[in-house]
């Protein structure tokens, strides 16, 4: 399975909170279930890594390649206002890069997503329907 | 003047907020004026981009590089608990990105730091040996 590499597992609360999209080169995409925002998260499937720098240099520069090349699709796709980019990890230390698509008057504009009031899970079919789109944008 | 790249003009909101520490390869280095967090701002010095995509390959290759170096020293001079890293401009839309060195019980834990209460700026000279103590570490 492409997931496994060596030693490499997703963090349960993670998995949880988000749908597969695809495997790219170093990172699994996946969607997060939240329907106030399109909102992408990148992992890179290296085990033990809380913190970009820990990478090797190779990897900190296909983590770059990635992580734009997302967040240029993203924002073409929902010609949002900006696109926002972070890496916290005060929750979840293993290793995750948020993609999202902001708008002017979107839920917690113009503030951060993290940790504002309470998820909105997708509906019905929206979520599979969402994730499909965004295969077909790489 | 090293800030005056053909174009290039830092955003006002920006320079009121944080105090100039050096002049990285692509990057200018500030830091935020607020005591809570250690909380650095790296600004490329390119004009009218506001997102990371934006930049050339060669910028964003930098910026990564630039980036991931300041994460790395100012991990190691805080030891903090975790290096956030983040691109949002939702206010101010030249592009920066923040790295801020966070730790368990601080002002925000585990939220993010971004539009959280109200700034408390450096009193007297501490500002000041923190930016010869950051200077230092390059």
């Amino acid at each position: 399975m492409p997931g496994n590499r060596a030693g490499f597992e997703l963090n349960a609360r993670l998995q949880a909170d988000s749908e597969h999209v695809m495997w790219l080169g170093l990172c699994e995409l996946r969607l997060m279930n939240d329907s106030r925002w399109l909102w992408l998260m990148l992992i890179p499937r290296r085990p033990d890594i809380e913190e970009v720098h820990e990478l090797t240099p190779l990897d900190q520069a296909m983590l770059t390649f990635e992580t734009n090349l997302v967040a240029q699709e993203l924002k073409a796709f929902t010609r949002c206002t900006k696109i926002n980019i972070g890496a916290l990890g005060n929750i979840v230390r293993q290793l995750h890069v948020h993609v999202i698509a902001r708008n002017e008057g979107d839920a917690a504009w113009p503030g951060p997503v993290w940790g504002h009031g309470q998820r909105t899970p997708y509906q019905g079919g929206e979520r599979d329907r969402l994730v499909a789109s965004i295969r077909s944008l790489f």
